[in-house]
């Protein structure tokens, strides 16, 4: 739509140097080729005489868009738009733009979402949706798009990843409400599929054989999602059977309101009656009634990281691949408390 | 990076079809042109020869890129993620895909994105982050981009937009406080130079007055942004003059919760001591301590407006400008009460 008033030999022309000068300029991943002070004057001719860099032509020359891909599971949970600003702020300043797309509609899948963004000749990929076993990613890696997953990883190796370190995550957790004094403790996981709901929940498993504690198979479930409704069923299901525990550890914020729910609707209060913690420390669980107990993760640093992390294989895709793993952090708040009963005398 | 492994002559060969054929099939916003059953089976030969469509190559014979250019305030305030993704999905369904940008940084600008946006062509663009005075926004106009503006409007007439009837909201929010039994209420309001801080501001004022209202001046603060630091500070500033008011109306739920946060140092309860509204209701809002009392606000359907909008602009760019104004409803939560003291006896 957009006409460019001047194209870029008139503006090298004016400025008194060669176009392929001004392209580097323009091109925020080649501006520090050139010194500062012609930058900025190629910048302010460019500006007045309306010369626009047409990133397009360029990408059909260079075969490359500067467009990088993001997939989200769920753009609803708050943990994404930190995630999001800071992926897109890191990218921006080397001029590259992100498309953004979340699977979390019914109304099409991770594979149309990740054919769209190759049919645009993205340069690369970040995928925050990857399951355990995922043909896309494998099919991305085999054609050779530099991709990183973020927060979630697959299991084969040799795939470029920021995550969380799950299992200390969980240990936390753990030793947390041990510490308090519960011995009975529910634990509602996510879906097994990810990485991240089978690693929280093989640890949870783990951990309480280590503490000791006596580990009901009736008070564990895995929710098929990382969502309040899933969170809020799978408490239910837990409680239909039995409701001898004292604490429940969930694998994700979005679980831990579910159990609030699933709480309120037996009118069972929270911490006084069942202890609850959560993993993400998402925005505003601070200000929940009561605040919740949970794992902060590093959201701005996470989506620092990915961008890096991509930029990096997209300058040397045949690199091995790295992973990184930022450690959480156990954040006390209202939803946790000493057992009451008989236990404490 | 993505070589693809036929070409469309390859595809449209097997399939016993023209070329065009397949070029329309592959378009989603032409593929209605095709029957039903023709289209599936082309499209399952394009996905066994691994025949892909290119939108770069396309966009410069068609002048399309078939993009569309999201540019949002603040990606972290909870009202945007289910606007875009209700954006998101409805553009997908025609073909477009979105280009993210957050002007919340203060490493960049707004029209630093903007043009950005208009360098990759984008064939249009929703602005949530228009100022009234929006130099921007002329620009856009003037160039031709159709554009529609989300949440905010400019001064100016004839620009299309989907925003929500704020003077109805505020009008709600003060006869509820007002039936409680409030007659000093004071206000927290957004930027002036936004068309939502404005309109609340000034409505405000006005029905305040229609219904009889003692109103002070001291009680009275327009926040610099809409953010819960710039409300808790603004609320700070009003309670450092007088705490003679029973109830603050605040022009948005950052702002409500900035509120909280001046009264929760000051030891002050909500609803006891002081009841506060919203505007927007926000997810996450209805699950704080207290929940939030606030105006509803549609954020599905302002996206699947805005993007509905957005395509006829596209179709035709020349037709009137439209404007959406969407109906507000009253939530009442537990942030609320009648005031307490000697008003009651």
């Amino acid at each position: 739509m957009v006409k460019p008033r001047a194209n870029i030999k008139d503006v090298a022309s004016r400025a008194g140097v060669h176009p392929s000068t001004v392209s580097r300029v323009l091109n925020p991943a080649t501006r520090s080729m050139v010194s500062e002070s012609l930058a900025q004057k190629i910048i302010q001719i460019s500006g007045e005489m309306g010369y626009q860099r047409n990133p397009l032509a360029s990408g059909l020359r260079t075969k490359k868009t500067y467009t990088v891909g993001i997939v989200l599971p769920n753009i609803s949970n708050p943990v994404f738009p930190s995630i999001v600003r800071s992926v897109e702020h890191t990218l921006d300043a080397q001029g590259y733009t992100a498309i953004l797309a979340d699977t979390g509609s019914k109304r099409r899948n991770e594979k149309d979402v990740v054919d769209n963004m190759k049919a645009r000749q993205v340069d690369g990929l970040l995928i925050a949706a990857a399951r355990r076993k995922d043909p896309i990613v494998d099919e991305c890696i085999d054609q050779g798009i530099p991709l990183v997953l973020v927060n979630r990883t697959v299991d084969k190796h040799n795939v470029a990843a920021v995550i969380n370190d799950d299992e200390l995550g969980i240990q936390l957790a753990l030793e947390h409400l041990t510490a308090l004094g519960h011995e009975r403790i529910a634990y509602v996981g996510g879906p097994q599929n990810t990485s991240t709901g089978y690693v929280r929940y093989r640890t949870f498993l783990k951990t309480a054989k280590k503490l000791g504690l006596d580990v009901d198979r009736d008070h564990i479930t895995n929710a098929s999602d990382y969502t309040e409704p899933a969170g809020q069923a799978a408490l239910e299901s837990i409680m239909a059977h039995s409701k001898n525990f004292t604490a429940v550890l969930t694998a994700n914020d979005l679980l831990a309101l579910g159990c609030y729910d699933a709480m309120r609707a037996r009118k069972l209060d929270c911490p006084q009656d069942i202890s609850v913690t959560g993993f993400n420390d998402m925005p505003y669980v601070d200000r929940f009634a009561p605040p919740l107990t949970t794992l902060h993760i590093p959201l701005d640093e996470i989506g620092v990281q990915a961008a890096l992390l991509l930029l990096e294989r997209m300058a040397e895709p045949e690199a091995p691949a790295k992973q990184l793993r930022l450690e959480p952090r156990l954040v006390v708040r209202g939803s946790t408390a000493a057992p009451k009963g008989p236990e404490i005398n």
